[in-house]
């Protein structure tokens, strides 16, 4: 690319100076590059949340773009980095399931796991391998280097065991998987489960306890404080009070069981 | 502009995957682009705020930068999407009322109603009309884009109503209209209002039931935890309390009465 | 440098408007400039925290980086702002002592004051000198411009006084100095005053009235929710709970109390 892209997620807090390590470590490496943060906020550790941003927004960018995630619980100890090219975009993370949503959605075209100390930093810790290893070899990527040196193919990523949504004769069950900062709750109800189920008043939603009838298609055609279901910008169900936070007034969060019935 | 730049204001929140998935979508129409956050950290759905913070930081940027703010919730509904040209700046944004504290400033030169769909994404959500719709022309412009072919010009754009201050024979009246980061309270009387006013101790300026004796230039000439009014750096009086939070020390926030008496 | 870069660190919050007002200021004098979020996390006029968050993340940046701070509880009054040469980095800020930690590893090569108004904003606020001045400095810089131009060279920076860890016979005191965003406690004792200390669980690491054996290389060598000691990624001794926060589940941040005893 000509101008070479790369995108963050880490669980570093929004504005951690951690952040910065990594993108200084990178600049040193090429300072032509032009960072992008995808997300910061990634509660501390939570592999799935991870996942949940990246499928989110990675396939927005540029093809070819480079993805580093650094939700890493497991850092220093035997877990691999791997570097793996989904649906022509390229994601450097732990080995510990951080692709589980995109790899659900195209399989990885190549996996490599990224052993070739060559393109680490000169000093690597024990416990920061954003900065030191995932970092770096982004950056050299982003410099043309081919992804083979890296290290040995392997064949598949490790997985998390996420929820799925089960579709019976008349009724889907599923989760909330993620609440916005909006508080709508997105749910593990894809577009493609909801062909045809009707969107009129026959169509019940529950979440949790709580109840509305119909599938919208957006915050705004029913009153303020109204509990409204609809297919989100990611083509998930979404639970929503508009004008405010389903969150709060519902008090459900993730792992909320949610019912379509028809 | 040789260096195209867009900055972005919305109420998703610092560090949320919705504003990466809209820097994604303008880099992948123009990826020499550069993207600075105005803010991301307006209250949702709050457009008084996201008014404000557009007048105190668009201005600062170079002649021509695209401003794309996205505080929007009439999304998908017949709320209609505007691009305005003011003072040699270019915003996108909903017509809900987002640049009125800048169009009080000066006029806009032009404004057009953005309906022209070969300038949107492909598939165009509902509920993301920032990234799908806002963003994407943004780009188209950031390349050079003619803005005529983006829609019919338009007379006017939606107003908020927002308070005024009001200068009487001794004394103004006025509000607080924000909060900063430090908990300073700036309010609506500015320093033109305040002309001919005097700023020695014969000036009382009084904040909900809390007073205070002259207008200051700066924090640090009042000893710490002082209540001080000063003229603020976008030129609007500010009620501080010197090295900590007036909004925490005085209880008191946007909308709380401000008078300046002489 | 061909692709110059400037980084920022403020106490403004994550996501201002400020900051973006800064970034403006800057892209108007060097529209080519590319400028990355040090951080903005600070808390409001804490200098020592700033400190810091530069000597974290400043030098991982490439050679001829400049980096400004405003932390800046002085502004508009008597105190200075400086420009700096640290081990081959360059930095902005007021002259309070925000360069401590970074100058005790490396002395300045070179300390102006800078007076010369001709590379401030035409007009200079009382109370926002990042946008005013640091800001227009900088940019000035990275378009090439000599610092000695800036004003009179000085021999010395204004100091903090930092608490020192003490290491004597047979143990270290020091203290936490930081709290990072997973509730790691940051002390003062680096890995070059625990040469020689053993690693094993012959070795006693307290802080406040907590106990833990042993210096681990990193947190997942031991299981979740124990209490570790290891040596972080800036060198510098760290207590955590592994997979929690330390901070959160021992009850203590910056200031505690920390002894290594062998």
């Amino acid at each position: 690319m000509a101008f070479p892209i790369i995108t963050l997620t880490t669980d570093f807090g929004p504005s951690s100076p951690y952040v910065a390590a990594m993108k200084g470590a990178m600049l040193s490496i090429n300072p032509g590059l032009r960072i992008i943060d995808l997300t910061h906020s990634i509660a501390p550790q939570q592999i799935a949340d991870g996942s949940f941003a990246l499928a989110e927004a990675a396939f927005s960018f540029p093809l070819g773009t480079i993805h580093v995630a650094v939700v890493d619980p497991g850092v220093g100890t035997h877990r691999s980095i791997v570097y793996a090219e989904i649906a022509g975009h390229r994601f450097i993370c732990p080995d510990n399931g951080l692709l589980t949503r995109l790899a659900d959605r195209l399989p990885p075209t190549k996996i490599i796991e990224v052993t070739n100390k060559q393109y680490f930093r000169p000093t690597v810790s024990a416990t920061f391998h954003g900065r030191d290893i995932m970092g770096p070899v982004a950056a050299h990527l982003s410099l043309g280097l081919d992804p083979d040196v890296l290290g040995a193919s392997i064949s598949e990523l490790s997985r998390l065991d996420l929820p799925d949504a089960c579709r019976m004769a008349n009724r889907i069950e599923g989760q909330v998987i993620s609440v916005d900062s909006f508080g709508n709750l997105i749910t593990n109800i894809t577009r493609e489960m909801l062909a045809g189920v009707p969107t009129d008043e026959s169509v019940t939603v529950r979440c949790d306890e709580h109840e509305t009838q119909g599938i919208f298609q957006t915050y705004g055609e029913q009153p303020a404080m109204t509990l409204v279901a609809l297919i989100g910008s990611n083509d998930q169900l979404e639970i929503a009070i508009v004008e405010d936070s389903a969150q709060i007034m519902l008090g459900v969060g993730s792992g909320a069981p949610v019912e379509v019935r028809w």
